[in-house]
């Protein structure tokens, strides 16, 4: 892949620009000794790929970036929210290298920060001319991901002997049509609500809405797909999470798992579905687990569907006109599928 | 007191009136298999007050009640959210006589659903034309919930080892004027924004929609004071609740709890400090607690308190012209003052 360092350039440039809205928003409206709390995850950093795509988008959209600035910092607010509760629901320890909210500060703070942040992205979002419009998107988006994540659990092939209704609920048999609708839930929603705010705010109409939409869709497809073969085969150094999570976490929701378990047999077979629904797994049969996987060839299979997806998401652009900040959107689309973490 | 019959009758007329539009909101952004978990909690009933403060408070500032039916089924929602999150972070496990939503699905489950409530909040009060006003209103009275919530678990005298932050923030001095400052904001916000939401509905101007905030503050009060009563001289049969609950937990921020600690001394203050710092609580125990405070006559002093705080209340509406809902207002005052459950 080309030299991406322009494109690093400007997702820190966004970033600066961002995080001080976020940390105004945050900090005004609660006590100080709970701003700490309501701060960690944000200070933990994080790529900040969706306030860039509002920012961007509104930018390519013909509108002036700053006015989605808001919006930028309420979509990086709700992706925060859905993590701390992710997190919960997960069990997840570490997140970005560090304690995620619940392990650092318990369970209770983690609630009502996750509480605070969801009110603290409506003040935002009101401040807005088109504030109306973005709130529904939100709203709508954040309805789609609770199904997405509420099918991911349901995926998961072993776990929650304490949570009746995902035992009575789970799913043995996933197809790839399934995974693709549960990551577009899942995944996609943060990226579709990202674009279409940032053409909101340019004051666009609604077929230039509709086609940065489709590019937030696809791009989250792919950036989704990524995300399930770093869990894998990433660096835990460069993404600040574990090896092989979603195999100990038993999910099935992950495409090179699905596609991979489609492409072993016999004995093979026996043993990965064991280590998918083992209590523990050992670090041996992890590894040898993910040997398994990778001799399937699903790692190049997933890079592929990541490559033809963010196509998709680049071609979605194509009745915007050219500028530098549509350029930047479509290096963006290529960076989901070269990314380490 | 005198018969409150046509009062309770007029609260279910109400609840007839609210639910549909509930079941309605919830039923029709969600799978089939996640309804089942959404309707649990508006299925097991409740008091329905606060709908009824919405609508009997736009009908008392002048307006057609009915355009406040979708404000009323958005804040009997901010109810449930927030119960759904506090039975969690309580560790409750019986609610309105039925289990909780997190002991009957599952913890993932009441949390995609809390998540899931709070985005048909705004769904509904988009709906309305004062929408920003009542988006505002909601946001601003949630974050001062989330405030008090952090309050009232910080003023727990014991139990959350596993929860850092709680740990080194606990306050062991807790002045009554800090009590009143907690369930200000536990308590009254969902009353004063209910109150707020009715007054805009109608169109009122500001000092009427003030009044009206003023009305919901000093009801709110009155209504946690009985709560704190309730809670440990009142029937589980007719409450749903178990007795002593706030003993069990450790919390200094029940007013009973907090003005007979000032009245009691020596031995009897001893014990009375370390049932509410044990880890488990004998039925004896808990039973000696209860007969100690009964004695100190702060269950006169949480009746005397509250009924004072309800003549705030009506007192706040003596701008607000007569009527037959200022009327059913007024009794509703009453009613939380003498009620049962």
């Amino acid at each position: 892949m080309k030299n991406n360092s322009d494109l690093l350039e400007k997702l820190d440039e966004i970033a600066r620009e961002v995080e001080p809205v976020i940390y105004e928003a945050l900090s005004e409206n609660a006590s100080p000794e709970f701003q700490e709390v309501l701060l960690y995850p944000i200070e933990t950093g994080g790529k900040r790929i969706r306030p860039a795509v509002v920012l961007l988008s509104c930018e390519a959209a013909g509108g002036v970036p700053e006015k989605a600035l808001n919006a930028a910092a309420a979509i990086e607010l709700v992706h925060n929210y859905t993590l701390i509760i992710d997190d919960i629901i997960d069990h997840g320890e570490i997140r970005r290298g560090r304690p995620t909210l619940w392990k650092k500060y318990g369970l209770t703070m983690a609630l009502l920060a996750a509480v605070q942040y969801r009110e603290v992205i409506s003040e935002l979002l009101l401040k807005s001319e088109n504030s109306k419009r973005l709130l529904s998107i939100v709203d709508y988006y954040i309805m789609r991901l609770v199904e997405g994540e509420r099918l991911d659990v349901l995926f998961e092939q072993f776990g929650r002997e304490d949570e009746p209704y995902v035992v009575d609920h789970r799913r043995t048999n996933v197809s790839f049509e399934d995974y693709i609708n549960m990551i577009t839930r899942k995944t996609s929603s943060l990226y579709e609500a990202s674009a279409m705010m940032g053409a909101v705010e340019a004051g666009a109409e609604e077929r230039v809405i509709e086609a940065f939409r489709e590019f937030g869709l696809n791009l989250g497809i792919s950036f989704q797909i990524v995300d399930d073969l770093l869990d894998l085969f990433g660096s835990a150094s460069e993404t600040g999470k574990q090896i092989g999570k979603d195999i100990i976490e038993h999910k099935l929701g992950n495409m090179l798992i699905l596609k991979g378990l489609e492409r072993i047999y016999g004995d093979e077979k026996q043993f990965f579905l064991n280590v998918l629904r083992s209590k523990q797994i050992s670090k041996e049969d992890l590894e040898k687990a993910l040997e398994i996987l990778l001799r399937t060839g699903v790692r190049e299979n997933a890079i592929r569907e990541a490559w033809l997806y963010a196509e998709k998401a680049k071609s979605s652009l194509s009745i915007i006109p050219d500028s530098k900040a549509k350029k930047t959107l479509l290096e963006l689309a290529d960076y989901v599928v070269y990314r380490n973490k």
